[in-house]
Formats: C-alpha cells, sequence, structure tokens
C-alpha cells in the first residue's frame, strides 16, 4: 500500500517562508481571517481527516471500481461515507462565498486542502473537485435566481455539479457538438444529445447532480460562436426547492479505464431534458471558461499530489530494502547489504521526483496567490498584473505538473523494482491514475498551443513580459549574495535562453504559423524549467538564512534538492532551446499518408 | 483494439538494404540456407500466423488474466490453441540447435520473429521466450545426459522453461539468496525456498515445465560463489522419458500486476523438489549469465514491439481523427475538421515513437547480426570484436529500447486523448504491458551500471574504444557525401560528446567510485543516443540513394524520419553531457535519512 502523511512541514515552508502569506492576504478583501495560525490548524486538520478517512478508500476504490445497475452508478464501498464526513465538516466550502454558506477562505489556502485530498484518494476528489468548479462558473453567470436555487447545496457539497463537453465526435474542438438545446415556453430549455467522458456523470453520495451542459440551439451559429451553456439537473426542484421529478437524463453506460477507477465516467443520454440557461446564449463557452481556468490549475495539482505520495513510498522503500552495496564501500556492514538508498541513480530518481514535487509546490502555492490577488485585490493594476501572470502559467501548471507527476510516479515505482509493478505496494495505482491528468482538461499539447498561439500573442506580448520582469527584478533582489550564486546563475542562464526562445519564435512566426505549434512543447517545457529554478533559487535562499541552529535538517535538505535541481535539471534548456530551433519543416514535411 | 501489422518492408530495409545480412551470413557456420529469399518469406509467414492467430489473443488476454485454481494456474481462453498452432509450425525451434531438432537459421532471423511475436502479444510471447533463454543455458552448461533428456522437448516447445532468481528479499542482490539445495545419494539434488516472480512458473499449455532454480548448496560459500543452478521439473520423467511422477514443487500465489496479465507471475515454494545440477557446483550465477544475457536482448526488443503498435494504432488514429484546423490554414475544408495529423505537436509525438521504433530495429538488427558473428564467425578475432560489441550495447538494448518504448506507448496513448485512456482502444494495456520490460531482467538502473562500472572497464577500455572505432570508420566512408552531411555532422558532434563524457568519467571515477553510479544513466542514454544516431545517418544514406524513381515514399519517409532524430532528439546529448558532468555530490549529500 502507498505510504502518505501531508507534508504539512513543507506546506508551511511555501506559504509562510517563502510566499509571506499573512502578509500578502492582510491586503486582500475578505482574507483578514486569515492568519497564520488559522491557515496552519486548517491544514492540520485537513491532514488528519484525509489521512483517517479518505486514504483508506484508495486503494480499494480500484479494486472495486464503479458498477452501473439499473442505470445507477455505484461508487466503491467507502466513498459515501468518507465523503459525508468530509462534507459535514465543511471541507468542500472552504473557498467559497459566504453569501452562499461558503467559509469564505482564500484560494491560496483552499488549494493546499485539496493537495492533500487529491493525494489521499485523486478519483474521489474529482467529485467535490468538478462541484467546485461548476461553482466558479455559475457565481460569476448564473442569474440570481439560479444562484438562489443551487448554491447553497452545491457549496455544502449535498449536491454535486458536472461538467458535460466532450461528446462522441469531438473533444478538444468543442464548435463541432452537436447536442441540442430547444426553447420551452416557461424559459426553460429542452436539452437533447450524448455527452462522454462526464465524471461524476452519475454516482450515489448526493442527493442531486448538476449537469452544466454544452448546447447547440436550433438557430444558433455554427461553430463555437453558437454554443450555450445550461444547468440540468438530475431532480428538478420541487416548489419547496426539495429534489422531485427525474429529469430525462440518464446514463448510457460507464468507461472501463486505465485508472482513476473510483470515478465515474459516464456516458450520458439527454432526452429532451429539462434545464436553465447560464449566462447569455451563444455565449456558453466563455461561462465554460470560468470553470476551466480553475479545473485547469486544479488537475496540474493532481500531478503533484500522486508525485508526492510516489515520492513518500518509494524513498520509505529506499530506506528500507536491503540489496547489495554501496561502490564506496559497505554502509551497513553490520547487515547482509545496504539499503539501496545508497546508489546513486536511486537517489537520481527520488530526487528528481522530489525536486518536481516541491518545486511545483512552491509554485502553485505562488500562483494561487496571484489568483486569490486578480481576485481580491482593492488596486486594479495588481488584479491586471497577477491575472496576467496567471494566464500565462496554467499551461504551465496544467501539462508540466501533469508531466512531471507521471515521470515521478514511473521513476518511484521504477525504485521499487518488481514490486512496484504488482498491486498490493500501490505504487501501479499512481502511475495509471496520474496518467489520466496528462489528458482530461484538454491534452497537453493542447495547453503547449494555448501557451505559444495565445497567452504569448495577448495584449502585444505583455504576460511574458511582466513574468520575465518578475524573474529579472528578482535577480536582481540578489545580485549580491555570493552565498547563492550556485543556484542564481544558472537560473539566469536558463532565463536567456528563454528569452532567446522567445526571439526566435516571434520571427519564426511571423514567416509560417505553423512554427507555433511546431516549438510549443518545447518552448513550454523551457518555460517551466525556468518558472521552477525561478522557485528553487528562492526556496535556497530562504532556506540559506534560516538554517543555523536548525537541528530538523529541513533547510540542509532543500538546499540539497534546489542544487539537484539547477546542475541536474535545469540544464535541460540547453537542449529545448535547440530543438525547439529545428523547426517546423522536420515535423510537417512529412505527407499525411506516410504516417 | 490496437492497431497492427508486421512491419515488413521495414524489416526487409534493415535485413537487405542496411545490414546486407546475406553476404554478412554466408562466412558464418551454418548459415548457409539463409538466403534473401528464405528469410522474406519466413518472415511474411511469421507475420501471417501472429496476426491471425496469436494478435487476437492479446486484449481478451489482459481483460481475462490468469487464475488459479486447485493449485493449477490457467492461462486466459485462446492461449493454449495459440501456443499449439504456433508449436506444430514449428515456430519456437527457428534458431535453435539441428542436434535436438531445431531449425539452426541465424539469430538474426529468430529474432525479427520474435519481434512480430511480442508485439502481437508480449504476455503470450513470454513463455516460449522464457523457454528459448533457458535453451541457451542448457546447451551451454548442462551434461549430455541433460541435454538428452529434455533438450528436443524444449526445442520443439512440447515443453517449457522458466527461470526461477528472485527470492522475497532479493532480487538484484542474487548473493543474498537462501532458497538450499542438498545432495541425494543418487546424483540428485533436493532443493527447498520460495522464489517469486516466476514468470511461466506454471500454466496449462505443455505437458511438462522445467524451472532453473538457483539455490546454495548447504555447504556452499556465502554470496554469488556459492550459488549453484538446478533442472527441477514440474514432473519428473519416467523410464521412457515421459513426464511422470510429480515433483515437490507448487505454486503459492499469483500476483496480480498493472499489465502483462496474460503471463502468470507466479509465487513458487520448493519442497525438496528433486533437481539436477546444470554446470558446476557454485557456478550457476556463470550458467544464469548464458541466459540471462539472451533474455535481457530479449526484453529490450520488447520496448520495439509495443511501440511499434503504440505507434500503428496512433497513426492510423491521427490520419482519420476531425478535429480542429491547421494553424496553416484549413487542410480539409471539405470536412467539418482537418484530421489530427495537421498538427505539428501530434506528429512530434509520432514521429519520436517512429524515429525510435525504426532506429531501435536497425540496432536491434546489427547487434544481432553481431551475435551471430561472435557464435559462428570462423575468425576468432572476428567474433571476439563481434563479443565486445554485444556486451557494450546489451544495457542499451535492454534499457533504453524499454524506456523509449515506454515513452513511445504513452506518447501514442496521448494522442488518441480521453479514447486512449479508456480500454478498449487498447492503447493503454501497452503502456501497462510496456512498463514491466523497464523492470524485469535486471531494473533498467543496474544496466547503466553494469555499462559504466562493468562494460567500460573489461579489458582497459577495449570495448568502447572498439564501438568508436566503429562509429568513426563509418563518418571517415562518407565524409565526401555532401547530401549526407545533414545526418553526419550532427553524429560527429554526438560522438565528440560522447568522447568527452568518456573522457570526464575516467577522471572522475578515479578520484571518486560514486561517479559511476552518479554517472550512469546520462552516460547510457548518451551512447545510446550516438548507437541511434550511427543507425538513422546509415539509413539516412541507404535512402538517399535509392528513392530515385521509388513512388512507394517509403525511402522519403525514411529520410524525413532521419531528419527528425538528428535535428529533435540527438541534441539531448548537450544537457546529458552537461548533466552527468554535475557529478556525484549533488546526489550523495542528502543524509539518507532525509530521504
Amino acid at each position: 500500500m502507498a505510504i502518505y502523511k501531508a507534508p504539512l512541514r513543507d506546506m508551511r515552508f511555501v506559504l509562510h517562508e517563502m510566499l509571506d502569506i499573512e502578509r500578502h492576504l492582510a491586503g486582500l478583501d475578505g482574507c483578514e481571517d486569515a492568519t497564520a495560525e488559522t491557515i496552519d490548524a486548517v491544514l492540520a486538520e485537513a491532514a488528519r481527516i484525509c489521512e483517517e478517512v479518505v486514504l483508506p478508500t484508495n486503494a480499494s476504490g480500484d479494486e472495486a471500481g464503479c458498477t452501473l445497475e439499473d442505470g445507477a452508478v455505484r461508487t466503491p464501498p467507502g466513498f459515501a461515507a468518507a465523503y459525508h464526513t468530509l462534507r459535514e465538516g465543511g471541507w468542500f466550502s472552504l473557498g467559497c462565498d459566504p453569501a452562499y454558506g461558503g467559509q469564505g477562505l482564500p484560494h491560496t489556502l483552499a488549494v493546499f486542502f485539496e493537495e492533500i485530498l487529491q493525494s489521499s484518494n485523486l478519483a474521489f476528489s474529482l467529485y467535490p473537485g468538478l462541484t467546485r468548479g461548476a461553482y466558479m462558473a455559475l457565481h460569476h453567470h448564473a442569474s440570481d435566481a439560479l444562484k438562489a436555487a443551487w448554491m447553497p447545496r452545491l457549496v455544502s457539497g449535498e449536491w454535486s455539479a458536472v461538467m458535460c463537453l466532450t461528446e462522441p465526435h469531438c473533444g478538444t474542438d468543442l464548435g463541432l457538438l452537436r447536442t441540442r438545446a430547444e426553447r420551452a415556453d416557461d424559459g426553460t430549455y429542452r436539452i437533447s444529445g450524448t455527452k462522454i467522458f462526464i465524471t461524476g456523470g452519475d454516482q450515489d453520495m448526493t442527493d442531486n447532480i448538476v449537469h452544466l451542459v454544452l448546447a447547440r440551439l436550433t438557430d444558433a451559429p455554427a461553430g463555437t460562436r453558437g454554443i450555450s451553456m445550461f444547468l440540468v439537473p438530475k431532480f428538478l426542484l420541487d416548489a419547496s426547492g426539495e429534489p422531485g421529478e427525474r429529469n430525462s437524463l440518464g446514463v448510457g453506460s460507464i468507461e472501463k479505464k486505465m485508472g482513476i477507477k473510483g470515478a465515474s465516467t459516464c456516458v450520458m443520454n439527454y432526452e429532451g431534458a429539462t434545464g436553465w440557461l447560464v449566462g447569455e446564449e451563444n455565449r456558453g463557452l466563455n461561462a465554460m471558461f470560468s470553470m476551466m481556468n480553475h479545473e485547469r490549475l486544479m488537475v496540474g495539482q493532481q500531478g503533484l499530489a500522486l508525485g508526492e505520495v510516489a515520492y513518500q513510498s518509494a524513498a520509505a522503500y529506499a530506506r528500507e530494502r536491503l540489496q547489495g552495496r554501496s561502490l564506496g564501500g559497505a554502509k551497513s556492514p553490520e547487515q547482509a547489504a545496504d539499503p539501496i538508498i545508497v546508489h546513486p541513480d536511486v537517489r537520481r530518481m527520488l530526487l528528481t521526483a522530489r525536486a518536481y514535487n516541491e518545486g511545483a509546490r512552491a509554485l502553485f502555492g505562488w500562483v494561487s496567490l496571484q489568483v486569490d490577488r486578480m481576485e481580491r485585490h482593492p488596486d486594479p493594476a495588481v488584479r491586471e498584473a497577477a491575472g496576467d501572470l496567471v494566464a500565462l502559467l496554467t499551461p504551465v501548471v496544467k501539462a508540466i505538473f501533469t508531466d512531471n507527476g507521471s515521470e515521478a510516479c514511473n521513476l518511484c515505482l521504477q525504485v521499487l523494482g518488481g514490486h512496484g509493478y504488482i498491486r498490493e505496494w500501490g505504487m501501479e495505482q499512481l502511475v495509471r491514475d496520474a496518467r489520466i491528468a496528462q489528458i482530461y482538461e484538454g491534452a497537453n499539447g493542447i495547453h503547449a498551443l494555448d501557451l505559444v498561439g495565445r497567452k504569448l500573442q495577448l495584449h502585444g506580448g505583455r504576460l511574458l513580459d511582466r513574468y520575465l520582469q518578475e524573474c529579472r527584478e528578482f535577480l536582481t533582489s540578489v545580485r549580491d549574495r555570493d552565498d547563492a550564486r550556485e543556484f542564481v546563475d544558472p537560473l539566469a542562464e536558463a532565463l536567456v535562453r528563454l528569452e532567446e526562445a522567445s526571439a526566435w519564435l516571434r520571427g519564426a512566426t511571423a514567416r509560417d504559423p505553423e512554427e507555433i505549434g511546431a516549438a510549443s512543447y518545447d518552448y513550454m517545457r523551457l518555460l517551466a524549467l525556468v518558472a521552477f529554478g525561478h522557485m528553487w533559487a528562492r526556496a535556497a535562499i530562504v532556506a540559506l538564512d534560516a538554517r543555523n541552529g536548525d537541528n530538523s535538517g529541513f533547510y540542509e535538505s532543500k538546499i540539497h534538492t534546489a542544487r539537484f535541481f539547477v546542475r541536474r535539471l535545469l540544464p535541460q534548456t540547453a537542449s529545448l532551446l535547440a530543438t525547439l530551433r529545428a523547426g517546423a519543416d522536420t515535423l510537417m514535411d512529412m505527407p499525411a499518408e506516410a504516417f
């Protein structure tokens, strides 16, 4: 079974020591109560309840999976009980608006709870995670009447919500979607069509399920400008606002998948189901993006969350498994063999996972703080700046965190050798579960295209300029730190490569639009390495300043891991710059039929 | 369901056009009958029978898995019938000694059949694959009496054989093994102990199963010099040589695994089972290495075999799936969307898999030819040279082919998006099946250590010198080919990096033995990129010479893929050189307890 304890010490390091979160939050509307004590207490309690209540459902949930009986999905044993315990504890409403019963805590705090929840059971975490995404869309776009009817119980978790985009013939390209909506006389709509890959489309944990369905009005324009969003509940509400009549929707089947088997993945059929318009007609994609931007960050975090479990499990194994001897002479001569942690290559695998995890946690904290600033800062210029940084880095978080998460899980499985491949150690489940995060919420290649084809172009390149400026200011601020040179210089070098890549890209894409797609993935990885390098240099400097007198070894480990990152992972920027400059012809010259 | 047609055209390209196989084989003992016509006919028939008989058992075998009933393993439905069909066709004896009923065909031909078999159903292929490994060990080390009793029916496939090394507390470090052997009065031995991860330890396809068990005589020295190999059959032979009395061995349980579910992975208990010594007492590891060297190459090939299926499946999907539009303007304006093959990033994923696959096939053919030369060439100097090259490149084949295989399967799954993650398309099975090849037959990190810690040191560095010489001679031979400069120059540059890395490594390991392990994986990848680059440059030159007048597009595609490799993958040598120079301290400074 996989081993996991919530990494509270590292979370506190990120929140307090790296981000100085209290100071930042103090200036944001509605965050006044988020003191350091509150934050730490919430996270400690989150760790306790997730480790005790949710974690034990993870392996068994994978084994049992979801089943479909008489048109109803049954989640794995224990899921409903765990859900109710968390719901009663108010855990699903941490970051939600007090106007609807939420606790109004900062986003930056709520997401650290989400990491713990995802680590404990990713499949389980999807049900409340999707509800929270739907909450965002409704909060931004629904009418007051809709909000009044639906929000309080979505916030409490009594009801859940799911997003319904994909159809058999279209996923990425929503402009092709065919689900129809017809106006009814009472102001509602009749929704008809089939959606696939609907996570949580049905389950047995809540009394109602809200489907946010993208559909096309009969007189809508073709393409993405003819898509509207509808709230389509499983049960219609009666006069007293309670779930009553069953709506005309049903589960066609559930998918057999590689992983996240505890999450139901449904084919949903809507047969003239009653729906309510969310936002304006034909502006459904706009409404859906409120949901998707949140979900993209959340999915990125899943890579970190599973990478953390993988690291903890593999590190514990490597410290205990006796096999072979150190190349430098026996380290445990009193035992039949040394623990495999003595081997440099085992450490390479573990440190790669650790550098990904801790770097991602710091970056995610930093991005989450920008989300809070973007939403709550009194100064519009600050809100704009924060929004730019969030927009630029969302593809990095979604795609690179999940790529790294899969790599970390695979490396950590490798540490266990054959034991990693059999089910009982829990490592192979992590690999199977982590794999989906590279795909859903937009396959990672789409995010690379979003970064290079869209985010880099917005406002004349303002988003990237803003981020480069942030990095340069950091470099300037530490230029006198000779003790930090080993961390700062490689970052400066990587930053130059990113600037070179950006300049090359501007020239190349002006000549040939295919260069955008051809360079996109390498460029995204290059930007991610810089962003991780930025976080690791900052972390190293905090640790350098704090290590004197510390007996825990925490800060020394931070410095060792930072050094590993800048020496052994950051140099990949060199080959990424070379390969992205190879240009589009190396990809496009082959005729399609020759593949 | 995954799509697969045996890549016969590419196999013929490698065998005839790149390797000039007939000319080489003509000079080898016993290979005189392996004409081009024979080779092509054998492979065409191999393709037919594997596609018709074996491929249909792959997905269903994964679904059903193996079961244990009353101590007996039942393989998935269809496995036994497929096994019997192939056995009757003589497919398991292609490369075996005619003295025991084998067909005596060159190794280089037999392995191309094995690739097709592995692609068709990896789990299934393990049963005959392990028998063939055991055949090697017995052929080299068993007494004439043992050979007479067991070899003919192992060669025919009527009986199978398995290798029994791992125990619960030891896998990599066989010196720790505890299974005991006691001498009996009749010259046999009594074997007692527990082995785990025994692939094919029991099954229902053959009348007998030979276990080659590593065990320790009661008076044996400790460590690896006290290990002997025993032939321990499931059924003892009666006076007429037929399977009779059941031996004292049994299946304790079978493992639930991530993949290769059609292959039984058994816990085996030996309780005073009767065994016969293979080779000399206390020289069992030596005997096992005859088997393991073959199995390592075979396992490496599995990465290629699954990568090929993944590529074919994903390429077919990408040519057909309509979604979005080309960045350069609609390519199929008559349709609602363009096929996703128009997107550069989709091509990046497909071409990466293809460059891995075709590069690996060429390199595997080249190494296999060296195996034939090492075993059959009349000139001992040629045999020695060939043996050096095989020894040097075996770790690359085992580890990098399987790393690349997993990466290729994952990239190709990604091309299918959500459809790749659900079972019905067969892609996720490929990822799960491919994952084991990085682990069994020695986890890949062990092979990196074998390369850097052992192979580079042998005979004063002769193995690497021989290979560098081979590459330099190739570069010299093509230095006047201006048309090939784009392929040859990057290879020359990568070769310089390999030489720099080798020189650095010699200096560093003289100072600190931990540098061997610290540099091993990056060094192995660097060597692999050079070896692939060598094959791709050779392939490109063959294609440049042959493309005039060719209407099939085959040679043009070869050139495009070669260009992709040298421009977009080979530059990774730059960052590998940088990261291996980071040194051991970046890995070893962290105290073990801080992980």
